[in-house]
């Protein structure tokens, strides 16, 4: 992409609002809308400085096309680090495309998505990471989203990644003296000492590909399945935690056959919730593709409530059905959690359901909407969250890869050492773990991955 | 609605987008924003002057909810007149609801729609039919709709209406000082004088109703019907023009029953087509009532496109079908461009057709796309709004009904000349004219009236 030109773009939300805002920037950003508008004030744009707002109109030759305001960013002090200008004209798609149409009649190209999160990238406004949170966080639709990104993107993740650097940097300095005195074969640093260092690094690494886990659900939202027999009132109860009608309920056992997605947010939390077909072997195809879908979605979900109708299942019936679930599980301590539904049928609970498998078991009726504020307490619970306050989590793919990468060169480097490897090999070990922590914050990055990244972006940002 | 407390909303176009402006007004705007704002420079927002920008963070508490822009504006030099607060934000749905509920909870209140622009009015930064036109300028699609508004917004109406006063002023004043020695019965003002100035008055007031056929249009986009027996091409052509297949297209005759609606927009002019269900005397109820629709739709239309399929039809067809047509037109100077269509089908055009009744006539094949264009030019010079440039259009109902009154009230005044009433009469008419002239720019208005039209305004404008 390049840097030395002057680009526009809607920075606003498309469609009509009280106003719009119209960024440009580059050099020669205030000079082009210098020539379409013309401030009440009679002061030129040039004279203007940063920060500061001027009220006028954009002009087409001598037709007004808009009563402006006009603010002016100096370089540095943008957000793109560039001359910039802001131009907030009435919320009219029409409005909006005559004065970029104006502004790329007077030298300015349209911006291409993330255009102007890459140029204060490239004008070091920003690292990597905290480009990324831009985007996560146009994007966070949950408080707890939202506090991983805005965290990101005022640099509590790239202040992690600097701690570790540090850390390493005092580990191959270690390495490169006595590579120093290498002819000398004296192993100047006390490999203990290494040893030590290294499991330090390593513990602040593992600690952060382990918060990915939770950083990852709690960006993307809580991926919940609700699974069980037909007709057992999973469509119900969805509907129930929803507040609406998205999935199809009807008496007919087997009538769910799409899995429909949809989030709720209960204190803060994102939860995604999947709604399945029924578990019964069938032989109706189309049921079957939808046990097939089951299977998938379970072993995506962090959390499966497994719900059954109390008032028409034995006890045994439950334990089969839990131990059929459990043997398909990828992840055997996957988390979960039994719904008993149906309870307005019944006079009393069974005993043996009380304390069943000492798994959390939650009596509910779906149709009366019973005890349901039990399952989204349950659900937080389950989660966990209640302290990401202050903590950095690894919640971007990228991040993720890039730090598996230097956890396993990290390892290289602990087995030279424990293996008595030349310095040297050690050495290189351990700059391969700088250069994938260094490609985190965007220090060396490539330009395939500058376009991924900033490509994501919407248009204006 | 009250105008002494602070109001808050957001101002852009709801959804993602790079950013979003928040708007907030009135007395503690700057100190309601100052509760949860922390600026970088460590500055206070009150100490900054006017149409000044700062660069800091939006707080809950000790949480950061968003890096963000805060510009301010001192009374009386803001939109509302009121000291007022932009807060440009990221784009994201939950960040802006975090900002709102934040300044709520700091004593400000959500806007209602349009209050922002109330409140300008009320503060004398705007009249009425400019506020109006605020609302006209965010919706105007097309060139010709925001020519005529951002014409409104700048005071060219409202110009035209003070000029009409002035003139009417000076006609009152003739008569109130005849008042002022009706006791000694003498006719003060030469009543030949009084009639010219009179028909003056009148010819201005009429030429401005006149403008409201084409302002009306030019607003809302010139609506436009296509008739013609079923299955003479009537959808495809509007799909050919449209650009889409908005319209179910078949074989079988009397397929299109639903009236559809779409515009495009040709050489800066907005076009409201409306494709309707054929023409044919039919027994089958849902046709039927497709054909009153239709008849509801011509009488609505400014122009109308009569189809017929030129290589199935004789000119007998054609000159009854007009006819029929005709016969239950409102208006019989309503336009009518006779599209011959499915040229493709024919070796060559009869002869009679080509210049059948003296009516523009264009042929076509609507299937190939072929003379499409033609159909497009005699559209634009049909509406004739080459000119529209500088003159005044009335373009609103509300301006129109309080020009008829005046209208109104003006050929009392004349009659009252004429048959030689008293004196307080006659004046009392022209009083009556410059009342609703004063209510078109809003000098006298009523809160229902004011309720009515700011209600239909967006939130944050």
């Amino acid at each position: 992409m390049k840097t030395d030109d002057t680009i526009c773009a809607l920075a606003t939300a498309a469609g009509q609002g009280a106003i719009a805002v119209i960024r440009v920037s580059g050099k020669k950003a205030i000079a082009a809308t210098e020539k379409v508008f013309r401030s009440v004030s009679g002061k030129s744009l040039k004279e203007q400085t940063s920060h500061t707002i001027q009220l006028g109109a954009v002009f087409d030759k001598k037709q007004v096309i808009d009563d402006v305001l006009v603010s002016v960013f100096k370089a540095p002090n943008s957000y793109t680090g560039d001359d910039s200008v802001e131009i907030s004209c009435h919320g009219s798609d029409y409005i909006c495309s005559r004065i970029l149409q104006l502004l790329a009649d007077n030298g300015c190209r349209p911006a291409d998505p993330g255009e102007f999160t890459y140029r204060a990238f490239m004008n070091g406004k920003l690292d990597l990471t905290q480009a990324e949170a831009v985007a996560d966080l146009v994007q966070s639709g949950s408080e707890a989203a939202h506090k991983v990104a805005i965290r990101q993107l005022r640099g509590g993740f790239s202040s992690d990644i600097k701690k570790l650097r540090d850390e390493l940097i005092n580990f191959a300095s270690l390495l490169e003296l006595e590579l120093d005195f290498s002819e000398e074969d004296v192993e100047f640093a006390n490999r203990a000492e290494l040893k030590k260092l290294l499991r330090k690094i390593k513990s602040h690494i593992s600690r952060l590909l382990e918060s990915y886990k939770v950083g990852n659900v709690l960006r993307s939202g809580i991926p919940v399945t609700i699974i069980g027999e037909p007709n057992v009132g999973k469509s119900t109860l969805l509907n129930a935690l929803l507040n609406d009608d998205r999935a199809i309920v009807s008496e007919i056992p087997g009538t769910t056959r799409d899995t429909i997605e949809d989030t709720f947010i209960h204190k803060g939390v994102n939860f995604r919730f999947i709604d399945t077909a029924g578990l019964r072997e069938t032989k109706d195809i189309i049921e079957d593709l939808g046990i097939n879908k089951t299977f998938e979605k379970i072993n995506q979900a962090s959390i499966i409530l497994y719900m059954f109708d109390v008032s028409g299942s034995s006890l045994e019936d439950l334990e089969l059905g839990i131990q059929k679930l459990r043997d398909r599980l990828d992840d055997p301590d996957k988390i979960i959690i039994i719904i008993a539904n149906k309870i307005d049928l019944m006079m009393k609970i069974p005993r043996g359901f009380k304390d069943f498998l000492e798994m959390e078991t939650i009596f509910i009726s779906a149709k009366r909407k019973e005890n349901l504020g039990q399952i989204l307490e349950a659900l937080i619970r389950a989660v966990n969250i209640d302290d990401i306050g202050d903590k950095t989590l690894v919640c971007n793919t990228r991040h993720y890869l890039s730090l598996s990468m230097a956890y396993e060169s990290l390892l290289n480097a602990e087995e030279g050492i424990r293996k008595k490897r030349t310095t040297d090999l050690i050495a290189a070990d351990a700059r391969e773990v700088l250069l994938h922590l260094a490609s985190i914050t965007g220090e060396i990055a490539t330009e395939d991955l500058l376009k991924e990244i900033f490509g994501r972006f919407c248009i204006g940002k």
